[in-house]
């Protein structure tokens, strides 16, 4: 049967958990066994795995120890597989939102959402220069262009000067696989026309938005970080194209796999950025270089043009300065899915009404101790005083729950983005010459490529049965909430750079790159399709940011954004400036 | 990686695929490299796949020589995977239908769908006494029951009778796995009295209905025709309950793996049965036991109380011996799918109105040559003559074309319904002592598991491509038309009575005993969930029964009704009586 011979859990009826704070149902922490391995024991792994005999005796053994099989493999479930995590439309009543009319332009769409904003006073750059540090917004950049204070196509100079900069000489921060220059320049030089003439396209013409390697951009190819076709990885250690380091201290990760859009936005290349969202992929690099990140409802935003990896988890996500940018940039991008999956109606357009005077009320947080507390000890201070002073100042409330079989779901998710991963490249594979390929990319699409259908179908019966689970967690609440990640950004290593990384346990999900401490907090909002959040709450003490996190019932959008919202107007004053950071509104 | 090899098919996109008659796809016979093995060697094969090191090596094999490394594993294809072939509800403009109330209950459904029928004369059953052979409706039982020419309790003793009589001595045509004749007596009493006192629930208030043993139905067990709850295989042999037998000819198959409810209502014992088709199961047994045989559209009716052993290919059918009979049931189960799965309207109820005076007109068949007539000389010439007859009639019309990758939809379809088995058996077969299973049935369950997860993913990659293939196809025409089956049904040998049968040639599919040439035309219904419907349409030399076959567009019910109503029409002067029949409603 292809099917070992460890005992597999049986799992009870959903009904039958108790879902509350005195729940017998147990936390499991990540069983990770397998050590950190960098450098020349990485090669030694991947030659092993990719003998035939040793190495499925190997998979065999890792997928054991690490309850593949007592959890997944073996289980007895009795949900059905439910394959792709796409949730009937809600129209749901939420509070402070205007609908924008789905059929308009995306130009049209970035007005409707500006009008959304908070009001601010018509200052330039300059009088508004910082009591404490903030980022330039898409307002600011589109209130300096229109008045003239500053063209785009100065901006675009300074960009390419600051890119240059940040890439050559001690620093290397490899923010950009591929920019043109020239194309650049020739962009803003129109664009400049544009507001010469008072005809810009709209609020965000002129503005630098990066996009994120494996969503297709006109002139540019679509490498997925690799020189072969292959993103490699969640932490940003990229051995062909260079390794992201994180603005706040180039010593640390910038976090992955959207690492170079969270860079950009933290450096203050660009306001807001698109990154691909498959296992926390916007969400933990926007929380490390303390920037937001916002990964809407599966569905919400279409897949066209975006790198066909892993298509039942991985969503476009958005990665911004503020709250406010990654609204207009959501208004702008989406849209209705265009796939074959069968939405019979097209989701409205809900935006969340900021500028309005009277914030949302009567807001509930669901929170589950043991795994909103299985983080750093900086993080769980942070997050929760974050979360106590938002409460308090809203006279919201905090619900204690229990989500069940967390680490069950995370193991789901895993045999999920590696079959896709696998079936998605495997046309690639065949024709590659494996020499060509990073040590720790030869180890994860061994791994990746061991499981067998049973397995991925039973995965899909977990996401399923989590769908129930979570349905109920939302019956008691509106938002989950826990950190973003279970650590800050880690320091890369120097025999990481050179072969990539393997660390499974800061660094690495047990069996694969993809920490368990980074992905930990991540899981639902991919393989349930759930909308989510993470806002910079605050800094551990070697001054690397620390993001809290707001998960939201499907298509509750606005809700999220309303609270992320207020989350962020408790903490903006106490932003810091990363260490690497371009003012690119600066006139001189 | 897990991959094998042997070079992929480079699949070319579909909208360069010419889907006309002069197409230079080429048509590919399925290649079948197995032998029949019944008896003894069946026996030893099943040992050699049952162990690890020469189990792996045949099955890579199998694999390999039946193309599916070629056509699926190593494939490059750039659609996205579709899991679930539902489609979103399209309110199609047919002719000639009644809407029925979706939230009416399944009584007044019946109800308004008996409305729709064709007035019959107010004649009893004995003076309708066959000039030609037909067999009692639904409508002959409730208007005997309503006039007190019989009651609902006698039909009841005639019925008990009937199987016992059929299922002792020589005959043994093991019609039923489970029946409880005093529970079946105590609901005749029932409704005996119901109809003295004039309150019958509907016209199906007494009617005997055939219940496949996959759907739960009080009082008794779902078994799945097995001993350990597994269905067991495509041509009706099980050794543990006993071979449905032909009631056209008893030494011949009645077709799976819905064989007993065919079989019954072929012989006259209930004028309706539900089955249960994941690859045919529905179609194929009711074209060999001369019956209609109706599958609607995946998701038309709920999946509640159907053993979930494949769910995304296997939905529930009806099987009727007129096609006013499956009308009548069609319209009383039909309903909201009970699932997980998004469908965010609820499909309306459109039921064709039989009793109109004017046929439908300007239908479009598509039909493929050389698909069409890769079968035996008797069913193309059957096939070919009673679509001409129909044709002619109604001077509806015949649109040439080519419907490419079939040999590809066959083997992605195999490798979904063997992964879906295996995942919802596993904690089965776990616990299970496999010296308990049929000998076939081990060998089919090791096959089901060889799949990897690259193999499900990529064949729901050829699902996706074929939905859009198929999408094409129906922009030329109304509905696909082909024989059902490639042969008609064939002898019993009595080795394969013990062991089963694994007869790859004619009575199993390359890796499995899914016929190849019963299977042949049976793939799109299931993998694409698309509506089809079997009319029986004339008979071979030995006197055993040929279905034709008519493939509608998704939602296209009423129209398929429609086309089957008129085909039958003009087939069911020429209806013969089986070898086996029983009349029920004799007052004798």
């Amino acid at each position: 049967m292809g099917l070992s011979g460890a005992a597999g859990m049986v799992y009870k009826p959903v009904e039958e958990i108790d879902l509350g704070p005195a729940s017998n149902e147990f936390y499991l922490k990540a069983n990770v066994k397998a050590p950190r391995m960098a450098g020349f024991l990485v090669k030694i792994f991947a030659w092993f795995l990719e003998t035939r005999i040793i190495g499925t005796l190997l998979l065999y053994i890792l997928k054991r120890n690490n309850l593949i099989h007592k959890l997944v493999s073996n289980a007895t479930l009795e949900e059905s597989p439910m394959f792709v995590p796409l949730h009937p439309f809600v129209d749901l009543k939420e509070q402070q939102v205007e609908q924008i009319d789905s059929d308009a332009s995306p130009s049209e769409r970035v007005q409707q959402a500006i009008n959304c904003l908070p009001l601010i006073s018509k200052k330039s750059p300059d009088d508004l220069k910082p009591k404490s540090f903030r980022r330039w917004t898409i307002a600011d950049y589109s209130r300096a262009y229109s008045s003239g204070e500053i063209t785009p196509l100065r901006v675009a100079e300074q960009f390419i000067n600051a890119v240059r900069e940040s890439s050559t000489g001690a620093l290397s921060m490899s923010f950009f696989i591929n920019y043109d220059a020239e194309d650049i320049l020739k962009q803003a030089s129109e664009s400049t026309l544009r507001y010469k003439r008072g005809d810009q396209k709209s609020a965000l013409d002129g503005v630098p938005i990066a996009i994120k390697d494996e969503i297709d951009c006109s002139p540019y190819p679509t490498t997925g970080g690799t020189k072969w076709l292959h993103k490699l990885g969640q932490v940003g250690i990229n051995p062909h194209y260079g390794t992201t380091r994180n603005p706040y201290d180039p010593n640390k990760i910038a976090g992955g796999s959207s690492s170079g859009s969270a860079a950009v936005v933290s450096a203050g290349l660009c306001p807001v950025a698109l990154g691909v969202d498959g296992g926390g992929s916007v969400r933990m690099p926007a929380s490390l270089c303390g920037v937001v990140g916002l990964k809407p409802t599966f569905g919400r935003i279409p897949h066209l043009g975006v790198l066909p990896l892993n298509w039942t988890v991985g969503m476009v996500g958005i990665l911004a300065g503020t709250l406010e940018d990654a609204l207009v940039v959501y208004a702008a991008i989406s849209g209705q899915l265009q796939s074959c999956e069968p939405t019979t109606l097209p989701p409205k357009l809900h935006v969340p009404l900021l500028n309005s005077a009277n914030p949302i009320s009567d807001i509930k947080f669901a929170r589950y101790g043991e795994w909103f507390n299985d983080c750093s000890d900086e993080i769980r201070i942070c997050c929760s005083n974050a979360l106590h002073l938002l409460r308090e100042h809203y006279k919201w409330e905090t619900v204690e729950v229990t989500i069940p079989e967390i680490e069950a779901m995370r193991l789901a998710h895993y045999l999920t983005i590696g079959s896709e991963c696998t079936a998605s490249l495997s046309s690639y594979l065949e024709k590659l010459d494996f020499s060509k390929l990073g040590w720790d990319a030869r180890v994860a699409l061994r791994v990746y490529g061991a499981f067998d259908s049973n397995e991925y179908i039973k995965a899909q019966k977990i996401r399923n049965r989590q769908m129930e689970i979570h349905k109920n967690i939302f019956a008691k609440a509106d938002v989950i909430v826990a950190p973003t990640t279970g650590v800050t950004a880690y320091t890369i290593f120097d025999d990481a750079l050179k072969t990539g990384e393997l660390d499974y346990i800061n660094g690495g999900m047990s069996l694969d790159r993809i920490s368990t401490a980074l992905v930990r907090y991540q899981i639902a909002g991919n393989f349930l399709g759930l909308p989510a959040v993470t806002v910079p709450v605050g800094y551990d003490k070697e001054g690397l940011p620390i993001g809290l996190q707001f998960i939201g019932k499907p298509w509750s959008e606005p809700t999220l954004m309303h609270i992320a919202f207020s989350m962020q107007a408790l903490c903006i004053s106490q932003y810091r400036k990363p260490e690497v950071f371009y003012n690119l509104l600066n006139k001189n």
